[in-house]
């Protein structure tokens, strides 16, 4: 009898499944408020750093992570919760040490690339050869950076949208492919940033099959600088530059990594499921609160949101993505095996904690009306609509190329790039208030599509 | 007779050695303004930082700085230029690492402090005991850390007087004798600091005779507040938290290092000498430009304004002291050298290069006119007079105590405590602008202090 009370208690206290007629239960208004006093994005991302931390793809921290993730998505309400497994090719970090040996002295923080080769526990004393920018690396003669350690410098600007890290990240994921086909024995760059700590970044780059992969590196930005003074004044003197490379990663093999899924069940199977999520795992530096603990814990508070007030028309699939930071191969990995069908909307939050200031849209023309229903309910938070076409962020990537729609969620990440694959990505670069604003309007936008009657399957994309 | 008239014009070129009447040549406003317009400060912390770098005190480092510092002071100008060696007791950093062995998992940024013990190459793993602040250190019981590492939090305050380090820096000067002597295998503080990046802060501490030093180092502040969330979430399920550490640095026995000294000649050697200067050495993670590259440009360059505008009354006395960081050995071996006597004044720049903001006096009651001449004078740069009574700065300390007169000019801290000791203390952080205007600041002060009629001889000391 008591426990048969304590159940009915129970039973009220939970969430009452309601059958939503066109989302009465989700007025975005509502959700916006309630999202604002909510701190389970907050706890999530706070949880993931502190007991799990780094979480390097295909390593066993991912896969601690990915356990952790299976208790979480379940313990709070989310059904069908399941990791879907993929092998990869697996790189893993060493020592990492530089040091100018002439004509000055000084030791440099430095951080290997992804992907980059070892220079082997004795390392590799070689001159150095400047370059001010990508362009001039890309114009330096065949064969001319033989036995040398190639530098790349090449100031990234700070911008809003981080619309810059496309053309200075080229120098992280192309420069080191071409140092090693021009002969290069190493290549240190400044590191893809906009900071100025001695916190290197971090972050992949690619060999081609024809290419011999060289040790790649990146220098914290003071470092970089600095090195730049030095060659400076050595030249005047007509000196080189000389500087002691310690890089010792290894690729260990095929090891597994997996995507984590989990679902707020539909009312109607047949209007197509709404993909979010942000990736799982992270560079081994930081502990991936903003990149990207923040985007897992934004999409899933804001699924949860919808899943509390009532069942959405449209099934709310969370992904967490496994491997994103060293070549999206979570997203490849779940594209190959669902392909489009029946996935109406995609979109990720990948950008950091920021507020969010812009939505763009990728959405058919016969739906225009729920773009204007969207943009009036974000208006409201400061959130304007822009021409730009929405990407689905990098893990959706594959199913948008498909022809899956998207809806991105822009985050201000003028400060983004200062802690991007850095050691400083920690819990407290995250101002708990703007999490909740980025809840807010995530909420906002699942609650208005998860019910809208507008056709959102995709169409098969023309051959070309 | 070509060599005669190359001469000739040279001897035109040169700065014209007035005698001044009254520091007629010495025109306070006149010398402010070609401050704001001069590098020279700004080139020695560059060329300081670049061309030397870390300059650990007792090490080659700071001797190649002194060598370097001998060779700038004679090119710039000044007399006497020489270096006034001293024997110290040395210590250098080795391998420093800390992990997280459970129940959590994670790599922490971590120094040792000046003056800890190794742990050995193979370091020492053992569980931490958490104390809140120093206070709760203080009132643990004897014994009660017997092979437990003892890890102390204390959050300091970001002012901008610098007033928080005299408690906060507590932790690290006295906590580890504390630690030690309750029998701690080791000790680990959050750093003494103010920033939220991955630098730990390093700085001397010190052992009383009777206790054994024990490893003790500093963790960056994210470390630190990560550790704390998950020592918190470790008690609640009853759990503690085990750390390996590996420190491995040394004292390699006594080493020499020294003072070097250069000279603006007065035109009354009665008058008694300025002593201005600020400190050659450096913690050994950064390069040492705001902790004090910034120091010793901003003395010398205000010097040699006053040197190229003509004879002062006074001799101005640069000193670019050794081994301040790790217990002010210079200043002590310069007052054990030299007393009191001849010295009218003291002033040194240690605390960066922030704006100046405020000016404090430590004079005779005899000279209020000269206080309010200086007030007077620095009013239009927005300084303003204080009440406080002046230190002379730490390498004066020892001066002071005997009985010379200092005059300190105050520096905006409120960034001080996000560099200090710290690998982030690069050029980088110096704004040129603020640095001219110290430098403005100095040689305004030095053009009234060094033709002023005041007695400004120190009387001696009353004995206690």
């Amino acid at each position: 009898m008591k426990t048969r009370l304590l159940l009915a208690i129970a039973a009220l206290a939970l969430p009452v499944p309601l059958l939503a007629q066109d989302g009465q239960a989700h007025d975005p208004a509502a959700l916006q408020q309630k999202a604002l006093g909510d701190n389970t994005a907050y706890s999530i991302v706070e949880d993931l750093t502190t007991e799990i931390g780094p979480r390097l793809a295909g390593t066993d921290r991912e896969a601690a992570a990915r356990t952790w993730a299976v208790d979480r998505l379940k313990a709070m309400g989310f059904a069908n919760v399941r990791i879907e497994p993929f092998d990869m090719k697996t790189w893993v970090r060493g020592i990492e040490t530089a040091e100018v040996t002439a004509p000055y002295s000084g030791n440099m923080h430095i951080t290997a690339l992804g992907n980059s080769a070892s220079t082997g526990a004795r390392g590799l004393e070689a001159q150095i050869v400047y370059f001010r920018t990508m362009a001039d690396l890309e114009a330096a003669a065949a064969g001319s950076l033989k036995g040398k350690i190639a530098f790349v410098s090449h100031k990234m600007t700070r911008t809003q949208t981080g619309a810059s890290y496309g053309q200075f990240g080229d120098v992280r994921r192309r420069g080191p492919n071409i140092a090693a086909s021009k002969g290069a024995a190493a290549i240190i760059i400044r590191s893809v940033g906009t900071d100025y700590h001695r916190n290197p970044h971090t972050g992949g780059t690619n060999f081609a099959k024809d290419v011999t992969p060289i040790p790649a590196a990146a220098l914290a930005i003071p470092d970089a600088e600095n090195l730049e003074r030095m060659i400076t004044r050595a030249a005047r003197d007509g000196k080189p530059v000389t500087m002691k490379l310690v890089l010792t990663p290894r690729q260990i093999g095929t090891t597994q990594s997996g995507n984590v899924i989990a679902e707020v069940p539909g009312s109607d199977p047949g209007a197509g499921m709404i993909l979010i999520g942000g990736h799982l795992d992270s560079w081994d530096l930081g502990t991936g609160a903003v990149d990207d603990g923040a985007g897992v814990a934004i999409s899933a508070a804001a699924a949860k949101l919808i899943m509390d007030a009532g069942t959405p028309k449209r099934t709310i699939r969370v992904v967490w993505w496994g491997a994103e930071e060293v070549g999206i191969f979570g997203g490849s990995a779940y594209a190959q095996k669902h392909g489009a069908a029946g996935h109406a909307l995609a979109m990720e939050s990948d950008f950091g904690a920021g507020r969010i200031w812009q939505v763009d849209f990728r959405l058919p023309e016969t739906a225009d009306g729920l773009k204007t229903k969207i943009a009036n309910a974000l208006a409201p938070m400061g959130i304007g609509r822009s021409n730009d076409v929405a990407s689905g962020g990098p893990d959706h990537g594959p199913m948008v190329a498909l022809g899956v729609n998207a809806i991105d969620l822009r985050q201000d990440g003028t400060d983004y790039f200062d802690l991007h694959h850095t050691p400083d990505d920690t819990l407290d670069k995250i101002d708990p208030q703007m999490l909740r604003q980025n809840v807010a309007a995530w909420a906002t936008v699942l609650a208005i599509v998860a019910n809208d009657p507008a056709d959102l399957l995709p169409k098969p994309v023309p051959a070309k």
